[in-house]
């Protein structure tokens, strides 16, 4: 796979949130490559509730982990 | 997106509880853009205890991120 | 919402379990404010295994954040 | 509730563990209250490989919680 | 139940991940005791991927507190 | 089982994901050894969104244990 995680220092909190996004739909695509096959699943699951609630969570423990790289953007 | 996460910094546990309330959202969010949707899914499953369990579980998640910023709100 | 998060200290582990008690029905009741849509649904899930380990695995994370914020109640 | 969580330390890794059970089965407890329920739901769940393995990470979330307690009993 | 778990300590990374699988299985057996139940619900799950997926999350979640405790086999 | 895991360092955090996916799928095989039966399932659950979900979700957590183990790769 191309280099896509050079590191997990972002410059403000919502861009470490939208790095913990990327992170979480890497996480499907090392396993599912096929961004067409990715594509018609998000149809369904950006649909139903838990699904969302599921990926928001993922999203959640990859946060954690860069807020704690980051030092939590303190000083 | 605009920017919706300045600081994880709250002057009290329960801003920061519902600052994590914000970062779960904003977890379907970013899957499910349209407000619309999101509203219709929240009307079922708002009735149902196992994903209200689940959304209470990234909250959770959410919440050990950002106590861990503020040092617990210790001094 | 009423001030309901004052502090995450507490004088006793089990006031700190109970306090993750707390906040995981908190959690909840941010998404489902009715008191009475949650007592109904409280009779469903209280009999389903599932649900209530669950319900356990939401409380086990509030407490690891409660015991941290007390330093796991040493001295 | 009776008192039931003194401390968190524990003089070896096993007894942490077994403490990490309790904590778990009263995350359990406090949502559904009569013994004779959680009998009965009991001889179900523990024949469903799925109810195991959940259970089996509610013990292990909490368990991080009492082997931090107890620095891992290192020295 | 017999000593199974002297110490968090372990030489080398791969053998604290096998101790979090015997820690994840444990969790099991604490609730399941019969090895012959635990036995036949093992060749049903074992090929249900959504039921490994969830034994390997324990397994995750036990290493974590493993790897802390040998504080990452840094030096 | 060979030799697999000998380190958790990793000279950039890419490569410390590429290892939480690693150990994501070692957590699977060890409960299933057979490759042929985990390539059977895989296919399955490469095409289903919640499954693909569940497996981000345990190379996140096993990520949290990658990069405290890298302290995050600073300097």
């Amino acid at each position: 796979m191309d280099l896509w995680l050079k590191t997990l220092k972002t410059n403000t909190p919502q861009e470490g949130f939208e790095l913990a996004i990327t992170m979480s739909r890497k996480g499907v695509a090392y396993t599912q490559p096929s961004a067409e096959v990715r594509d018609q699943l998000r149809s369904a699951y950006s649909t139903d509730a838990d699904s969302l609630t599921a990926a928001s969570q993922v999203i959640a423990i990859n946060f954690q982990t860069v807020a704690a790289a980051n030092n939590y953007w303190n000083e």
